[in-house]
């Protein structure tokens, strides 16, 4: 499997500009120029089409084509023809549930994991690429059918990472809520990607990229920071 | 009905401390020194026991004698005899799921709903007192079985509600959360709770209670803040 799953798409230099450089390496490993397949159903306060346009500019800088799914006819289709599928980020919530109900759950998972495209993700699009999207930091704005998900990585996500707490405030800290999870699931490591920061798989290399690292959580075990780099283990 | 629902229970001054005044004047409408029913169910890194605890010392000071239903052999009779039930918070998704397998989401609702037992939530134990959960902070760690709640307003609560954002955060702010949830239901009302306040309902009286008052999202409608005191409509 080729898999690129970012923390993020935002940042001051523009959109998706930080991971320029990662996706080319990504996109490099099928057909650089390509057409790629975009799943837009994250969005909810933007549209699809506007969705679509935003990565299409920003993607367009590498000479890759970007198609979303939502103006397809057949996008199971689609997918099982895709060199290279891209989720964006967004709701996790909204996303799952219109996987699911138009069948492109499977067709994703199938297709990424037989090799045959490769799969680039940020946020919500990276909370999908895991087992389940228990560890979303979404709202759960609507009813996705079940937690379960692409499972492309024996690991859960936690997006947009951050050790910051407003002052005064009396809800959870990030920490305190994965905490939760690693209590209910003791055998499921979590990796908290912070701003700027992704997680890259390529058959059976793994390393952890941007300067900021990544928070590892695994049951009742001390949090570890782990160094930009190669993974040993995820 | 007879609801308190609290945003937060911690305070410097104390557990519930803030709320104390609150909740002596919600629970003299039955029995002021009665027997009171606890759910711990959103407690997930405390054990329910500690929780019950907790919980018990703070009410004592109003005379309210605070048992836990998961040391009960028959919660859900014992739902149906009780005059005060309390939900405290933690999880909302624990909890709601913990509610739906044990049946005391259908007696808790019948109960409250016929007036014989008053109902006191914080933080997730008002998520639940809403007609779904989808307005809830927490992470979705476990699969609720659904996303319907106890529906004892006709409005969606977002307790801790905070404007606050942590710079460099490029995650959503609380803000566009929710404005993505009245996106898809234009039709459901939002209140944002801040720290330290409350919704109050008795019979068609309802208010907002302390001093920072409430923010009420609704549709596409800019957002108002609402001044402690009563409220002609939710």
């Amino acid at each position: 499997m080729n898999l690129l799953l970012l923390s993020n798409s935002t940042s001051d230099a523009g959109y998706l500009t930080h991971a320029l450089p990662w996706i080319r390496e990504w996109a490099s490993h099928h057909d650089a120029t390509g057409d790629a397949l975009f799943v837009p159903f994250a969005g909810v306060t933007r549209t699809w089409d506007a969705y679509e346009t935003l990565v299409a500019e920003a993607l367009a800088l590498l000479g890759l084509r970007v198609r979303s799914v939502h103006r397809l006819s057949d996008p199971v289709a689609a997918v099982q023809a895709a060199r290279h599928v891209i989720v964006g980020g967004g709701n996790t919530f909204a996303l799952l549930g219109h996987l699911r109900t138009t069948g492109l759950l499977e067709a994703i998972g199938a297709r990424v994991r037989s090799g045959k495209a490769s799969y680039l993700g940020w946020s919500a699009g990276a909370n999908v690429a895991c087992p389940t999207i228990c560890t979303t930091n979404d709202m759960p704005i609507a009813d996705p059918g079940g937690f379960g998900a692409l499972g492309l990585v024996p690991v859960q996500i936690n997006a947009h990472y951050t050790d910051a707490h407003p002052p005064g405030h009396r809800g959870e800290t990030r920490e305190q809520r994965l905490r939760e999870f690693t209590t209910l699931r003791p055998d499921m490591p979590v990796l908290g990607l912070p701003e700027g920061t992704g997680l890259r798989v390529h058959g059976s290399r793994r390393a952890v990229l941007g300067a900021a690292g990544a928070r590892r959580f695994h049951g009742p075990a001390t949090p570890q920071w782990l160094a930009e780099g190669p993974l040993d283990h995820l």
